[in-house]
């Protein structure tokens, strides 16, 4: 039998992980490392970089991920097949280094509750499945700039960049975090009124933060994200926008 | 001079705790333990518990919080004057216990960015404020569910009991988590095409879970948490809507 622990780790820093993801990492007979592309080397060392340091004696399954085919027109069909093939990657490893069975772990960016697909994929595995949570962008976020996601008892709209530039502000929110936004979609807002709080490589090193009116702080975003971009060749970023007083 | 850290603790499970938070605990020299009324008892020892196994040496201030005025019909006057109030409780804790400045924690349930006045109240004081992000409800609702937060791509709501009672299901939502709701506001929403994933002491010895679609899990949950509540003496749930097929 299989079980299958998906821990959130936070995103960057290696204080985030929980003391409940350290003993998860310790209970695991085998830790799933995939491979992602472009930012490889920053993340995938974050990961091995926890295991060493927390003592797992796990076998580490390093590999490729399958890549996603970008140029299907049929988008949502292309993410089911891409996550049908995710599976079978995982699928494979465990077999290859657990033919007996045992304890799986795979460390998820942040948590896995948030704009991430391995519950999806696990559910497509004959296997338990548990999950540590682990902090989200959005906590490290606030945390950076001190600032609570809420106003006094009021919703909060959490969205992505692409919702955000198709369907504008979201009606009756006061306040919007965006995430998965490749492309600054807040320069399509009409500036008057709104407050951003932005932050890229939050937890990690290179951290970058600024905040101020929309209408200041969003061009000196824009021109500070690309320059970031270009420097380390990717970026991770997400924002707060507040249309109150 | 002062350096204040709001440590978000997680929402009842001690390992819910960051290495970030244990070591934030390990360097305060005191740490306030405001009393709250009735759920004293678990909620501080939780914290006590906390101190204790991680070698905290800080100075302990227990002491009781003031209370808000509810008969106070202006009601964000009377939250003003409480936080207010409890600024002060700090601030006289901080004076008395630490007369030559230092670094001062308090420990906050779940993460201090979310539905929680630690950040307005520190706001007050003339001390830097340092934030150390911590599991909320949200997170461990999903995690004990092993269910994603939003379906793909998708945004999510996070509202009030309040609110959802006052305004119905927020336009355009798929996805909505209920927090503060004292009286099972979903059982104002009609019912066909909703699924509901509840859960109350998460994290906590006593936690219970439900879910299902609404028409069938409301009228469990509604009876589940009465039972508990009376139980217990006090109840702490919430709740994920999604509408999709
Ligand atoms: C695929 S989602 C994964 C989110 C993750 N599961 C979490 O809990 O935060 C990736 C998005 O999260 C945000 N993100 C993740 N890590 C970040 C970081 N360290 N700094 C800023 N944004 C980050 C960005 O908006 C990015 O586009
Ligand atoms: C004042 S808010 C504080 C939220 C906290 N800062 C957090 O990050 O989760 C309190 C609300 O959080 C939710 N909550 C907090 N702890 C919980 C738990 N252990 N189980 C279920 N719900 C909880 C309930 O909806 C409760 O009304």
């Amino acid at each position: 039998m299989i079980d299958l622990t998906l821990i959130g780790i936070g995103t960057g820093h290696p204080d985030h992980l929980t003391l409940q993801g350290v003993r998860a990492l310790q209970e695991a007979d085998l830790v799933l490392i995939p491979m992602k592309g472009e930012d490889k080397e920053d993340l995938a060392g974050l990961r091995l970089e926890m295991l060493a340091r927390h003592g797992a004696q796990a076998v580490q399954a390093v590999f490729d991920l399958p890549r996603r085919d970008v140029e299907d027109p049929d988008y949502l069909g292309a993410v089911e097949r891409w996550h049908d093939a995710i599976a079978q990657a995982w699928a494979a490893q465990i077999a290859r280094h657990l033919p007996g069975g045992g304890r799986v772990a795979l460390l998820v960016w942040g948590d896995p509750m948030l704009y991430d697909s391995s519950l999806r994929i696990a559910a497509r595995l004959d296997t338990r499945v548990r999950v540590i949570p682990g902090i989200t962008a959005i906590q490290a976020l606030c945390a950076a700039h001190a600032m609570p996601l809420n106003s006094l008892a009021s919703p909060v709209v959490i969205t992505t960049g692409r919702c955000l530039r198709d369907h504008g502000w979201p009606e009756a929110a006061e306040r919007v975090v965006v995430m998965l936004d490749g492309a600054c979609a807040f320069r399509d807002l009409p500036p008057a009124g709104l407050r951003i709080w932005w932050g890229a490589f939050l937890g990690l090193p290179q951290q970058i933060l600024d905040h101020g009116p929309l209408a200041e702080a969003g061009p000196r975003i824009i021109a500070a994200r690309a320059e970031a971009r270009a420097g380390h060749g990717w970026i991770m970023d997400c924002y707060l926008l507040s249309r109150e007083g």
